[in-house]
């Protein structure tokens, strides 16, 4: 590999790196409004996700650039294109954040309603999903991705454990429904957050091992 | 640009045009089970959604072989970087129509809560914006990319008023918030449908005018 791709592949990751951060942090605020009704840091995230959107296209710009420059081959041409979709992936959970902030806001105007106590551990889990599927990449293991998939398992069984309780709730206190329906919301939005995560470990598989395992879940649980 | 390359893209597009064919009769499928509950057809698409990843697998790989045998400059290369990022959108909107088939499949179960009769406008809608986008790309009409982006609030629009509708439906009559809850997260699929739409509608742009729009909505407003 050239010293000038190694460079720009270098400045690629590092771009990569500094938008995950950035979106796990988001992630970590919007569910710390969510838990404890707070308008002002909702609206920091809020505020954020332009940040974020810039990152982003600037990771999408330097993509093309090293394609039109290097004309990248095989495993390096396979780990630009990676990089590009792993960026889409890291705006959408960024997204997600914000949608997740903004139902924080609607809460805030909403008499409380009990929040159910897993959200702390799905949210939990669901940011160390987003540091370790960058961690694969960055390091290219493939075996820390598929243990990120595996996660993934984790936490779509306590998003159904939430969603229980939320109906449950709604059912005892009609009036509350709103309410309900803006929880429900948020926590599915954690849920695609995870399954970002998700397509990016995916993405990592593929581009350490050249296969495409996106879609075929079986071979996570092989090993 | 050379024949080849020109032969190769000709390919691209079609077989986009077939992964977007296979959407659109999946979202069309997915929400006349909805409205009927109607399980033989929700379970077609849930079958359905195998030959769909395989159809965008298959475009990936085109893609990544398009790079490596041509290595195209400037339009080309950005018109095959597009063509990688529209068929992820495809492909995630042929998710979100297995998962309203199967929200679909729930509420064949249970006892029939009055549906929405906007969700009507909103499938079409939706259906004719995953059509157009497509138009968009392979005509390079920036024009019509425009218009599915403004469709897309429309949509907005019709979402807010529906969740409205089954807001009130469940207050009503709290042991259909089961179904409620179904019905919201088809209808938020939907929604989201027509976001990936408008996505590929914002490449179209891109790949036209050179101008990343994400997340840049104003400009959809300045004709």
């Amino acid at each position: 590999m050239s010293k000038h791709l190694q460079r720009d592949l270098d400045r690629l990751h590092q771009d990569l790196l500094a938008l995950a951060a950035s979106v796990e942090e988001a992630i970590h605020k919007a569910i710390r409004a969510l838990q404890q009704r707070d308008a002002a840091l909702a609206r920091d995230v809020t505020a954020g996700d332009d940040q974020i959107d810039e990152q982003e296209n600037r990771i999408e710009d330097e993509c093309l650039k090293v394609f039109a420059l290097h004309q990248p081959v095989a495993a390096d041409l396979r780990r630009v294109a990676a990089a590009m979709m792993i960026a889409t992936d890291l705006e959408r959970m960024g997204d997600l954040a914000e949608g997740i902030a903004k139902r924080a806001l609607v809460l805030c105007d909403l008499p409380a309603l009990a929040m159910p106590d897993k959200i702390e551990a799905m949210a939990g889990r669901t940011r160390a999903m987003v540091r370790d599927c960058l961690d694969a990449f960055v390091r290219h293991d493939a075996n820390l991705a598929r243990a990120v998939c595996r996660d993934d398992d984790e936490v779509d069984g306590l998003n159904a454990e939430i969603i229980q309780e939320l109906i449950a709730q709604m059912k005892r206190r009609p009036e509350g429904v709103e309410e309900g329906l803006s929880l429900f919301s948020a926590v599915r939005q954690l849920e695609r957050i995870a399954d970002h995560a998700t397509n990016i470990a995916e993405d990592v598989i593929y581009l350490v091992e050249g296969e495409i395992v996106r879609h075929h879940p079986e071979v996570f649980r092989r090993e």
